[in-house]
């Protein structure tokens, strides 16, 4: 199924589970598709930053790329095709379209700075993967370095029409969605998906600026569902109070460096996965970081039921 | 009163506060000294960076550290005089202290990369100002882009016996303060005095490992000092209750750019600040922005009584 | 005098002269404004990067922009006024116009990057300190991260009528001054004067693509006033003779962070200064380093002779 | 055979061959080996940032490294094996050295900052490619943003017995190389061939102050072979008149995003290659700038015969 821009609710990035000596887990992806199927995902995405994608080989890149398409059935899969040259990005774009993704995900080169580099590297990236593959915009200055204004972000999606989705990661970014959605509603932009990303640490007022739903791989996934019902519903008040019974741990899992350690440690005791290792190089969690988590993850549950 | 490595408690990161048009607003200047010391604050810290100290002229900061120690008495007044040039900073440490000021709090150059660069600064910069000062250690490399590693902290601590202080603002940094307070037990650090940063958003778990209090400029600054009595008395749960009803403000004040216009309208609400206006260049705060930041303080209020 | 438009010919960046023990040496000063004058300089740029601005107290930048303007007379004197705040920077450039200063010149902060901060700051600044003034704008990424398009500069031009200059030294640059001179052509950009700088590594040819002159720091001002000379006249192949004689030299003072311990050793090497001292924290120059740069002296007095 | 300690002279980096339509060049690969063996270079490095490595397919990796292996015949080929993940430096490793490669060159990641993540990082990698490789260090912070002082160096080489070279690209670097030279001469460091890159531009000083030689794609190998020859005979006036010969263009070539297009205009010419092509994204010259190439070369000409 194509990515259009009526995408909505919670796309999960999705970690890649490795064993202890750092080979692929394969049977982890089969119950990793199974928990983001049961927590209401409508879509997913892989081989993104989180998904230690730059780590992999390319045959492991592809072969997880179509593990999640045959497990997500007609759901959509989007996956992240970022790389510092376009040969790479077409070949890897065309193959795993080839295999039933939905779309692909592309974030700038860390060295663009001025608005027509930015502008000027997606019409590049896109006549280079072709101008009928569905395409996400990543938007991730605090990684990337790399700062598109709203008027630039409109510029590339209304320079390219196979433009789709915006991934959110501005911080702060709630002024950037309000003037987007201003820009549709004065007709100087054509509608697409807004999802964010940050961990989901503002996903609260996020969904109340006009976000679609998270692309974000917080270990919850089922709570982002409801978070977005809720708030897609009107109900305002019962979704902060899921919101910030969850933030303790949000922001926890949000440290640059070890958040990932954190993510797979709550998913394996949640069941996602079955080891939370990281291939080389990679971070761990001290002893005293996991007894953090588990307190937390205790408060959690106390204040949720 | 001279600065030591037994600080403790909160020391408030104080605003300056300015009229709409600009200048400096020297009634404000009162209330905020007694809404800080109301608050149960241990000591206070002027003319740091949310302290928008470049846009100070010196006569206004000497002016400003002077209405502090006045106000403090005898509660200790530590003064930022990070500057390019040692002639400068010399300049600004051998004033304020001759006016009262317990100590200075120096950050270093954001060109420093190499461990060697890092520890000369230090060195040089001692050199320039007096080993007679006591002085604080700034390490922010969020925003300064330099990273100390704990044992160039401990190498500059142990070169500099005038060091007291850690202003610990590493995020992630949980790390590092059990790591420094493991070289005190296994002496090879002498004792000295952490305090955090970071808008005070992981305090909750900065306490528990082994920092004596909070250096930040959170519009809460009772809650701070609350926090760190709850710790100290290792009412853990309470701690954590207190803390996580902040949360969500906690977090929307952290954001990079906008969030001192955030803390600023929040102290205006509460009678600490006349107006929250900033000296140009400043950042403002849209409608939308006031509306989420009312919400949460009524959330706030209705969680804590 | 007030600059203008029409600016052309070779502006010297010009170092300050210190004392070994930091204290400024005066009557260097002197010597140094001779020197310049001598050489055949159009004019003068004071308290830039390269003069060691940030290290100076206030009223000492106010004393050494002074000096310049009564030596220069009737020749004009620019003014560094890049400063955190925009009241330091209202303050400082009200004064030295006040004072008999032609112009000043304004760098970005380093932390823009979008097209419209980066014109947004401009227009605040001179809004800060008075359309009335003439202002060079500085343009040079490689130390202050803030990359300007040509259709920025343009832009910034345009909507400020005070800005009469350019002072290009972004490298690689030659293809932006060519852009610069085609919007002149084509008359969607108002005539100004473009001087560049990077110590004149590019000088040859950043003259046959349309520059005015330089203002840059190179300790023989004498070259770069016969080499602008040269290639106003037409003479290719002399122009480049000259500059390649020079360019082992040139080369060698521009290493960032040693550069300005070569100028001041070269400078102190043909009487313009007393000593090569910086003030702290400054660079010094090894035995072998001096040894280096006598033999490329040596080298160079056998050529052009 | 193996890359040891002792290697010497000159190991140009090799640039890719493409077709204008951006297909690997085979024929050309042939005609640059040749160029490179008749000019006298004593090895050469492929896969490196300057040969756009991040733009080829892995296969295409391999297929250039064995192109030159099997030209190079007894001579050295290194090749240039920096991932972001140690599992393809791994695979990429191994492969090549099977093919008979002679070592590999290890870049660090841009991320790295203190002391303590660079040593380690080089520790993970040798550990992940095994200790039975040669490897070269990398130390190029304009680009990588790295900085290593040299008794990071010196601790990287002492714990890593198969670390037979330094790539020096250190800006400014001379008195890099003379502390690296002084640690050996006290002992505290084992020998280390130090070849030199920077595009050559203080190649005549590096080989002053200890380099063993060059390891650049200056358009020029013959040149460099030349210098490194005259300098180790010690006849320091022909070593420095053969160079600032080329000075100007040297210089030329070390525009950064332009730079590459420069070298292969004049690799073109000089019949090294059939096209300046680079794959996409790439640069491109004008012609203004080929007129100023064409001009710079002309000159050069006169002046060498």
């Amino acid at each position: 199924m194509a990515l259009d821009a009526t995408a909505s609710g919670v796309f999960p990035i999705a970690p890649t589970p490795f064993h202890p000596d750092g080979r692929l887990d394969e049977a982890s992806l089969g119950t990793l598709i199974d928990g983001y199927l049961k927590a209401g995902s409508t879509g997913v995405t892989v081989l993104g930053i989180m998904g230690e994608a730059p780590k992999l080989e390319p045959e492991e890149s592809i072969a997880i790329a179509k593990h999640f398409v045959k497990g997500f059935g007609k759901l959509p899969v989007i996956v992240g095709v970022s790389a510092p040259g376009f040969a790479a990005m077409r070949a890897l774009s065309r193959t795993v379209m080839e295999n039933g993704a939905a779309g692909v995900m592309i974030a700038p080169v860390p060295s663009l700075r001025t608005d027509d580099q930015i502008t000027g590297y997606y019409r590049q990236a896109i006549e280079a993967i072709g101008a009928d593959i569905p395409f996400v915009i990543q938007d991730y200055p605090l990684t990337l370095s790399v700062q598109m204004t709203p008027k630039v972000i409109r510029q590339i999606v209304q320079e390219n029409p196979s433009c789709v989705m915006l991934k959110h990661e501005d911080w702060p970014g709630l002024e950037k969605i309000s003037t987007l959605r201003a820009f549709q509603a004065e007709g100087s932009l054509r509608p697409i998906s807004i999802l964010t990303g940050n961990g989901g640490l503002f996903l609260d007022f996020e969904m109340e600026r006009g976000a679609d739903g998270a692309m974000t791989g917080y270990a919850f996934p089922d709570m982002l569902v409801e978070l977005v019902k809720l708030q897609k519903a009107g109900k305002r008040d019962e979704a902060h109070d899921l919101f910030d019974a969850h933030l303790p741990l949000l922001r926890y899992e949000q440290q640059q460096g070890v958040g990932l350690a954190v993510r797979k440690y709550v998913m394996m005791k949640r069941g996602f996965l079955a080891s939370d290792a990281q291939r080389k190089p990679g971070s761990a969690l001290s002893a005293k970081a996991r007894e953090e988590i588990d307190y937390m993850l205790h408060r959690l549950q106390r204040a949720v039921t």
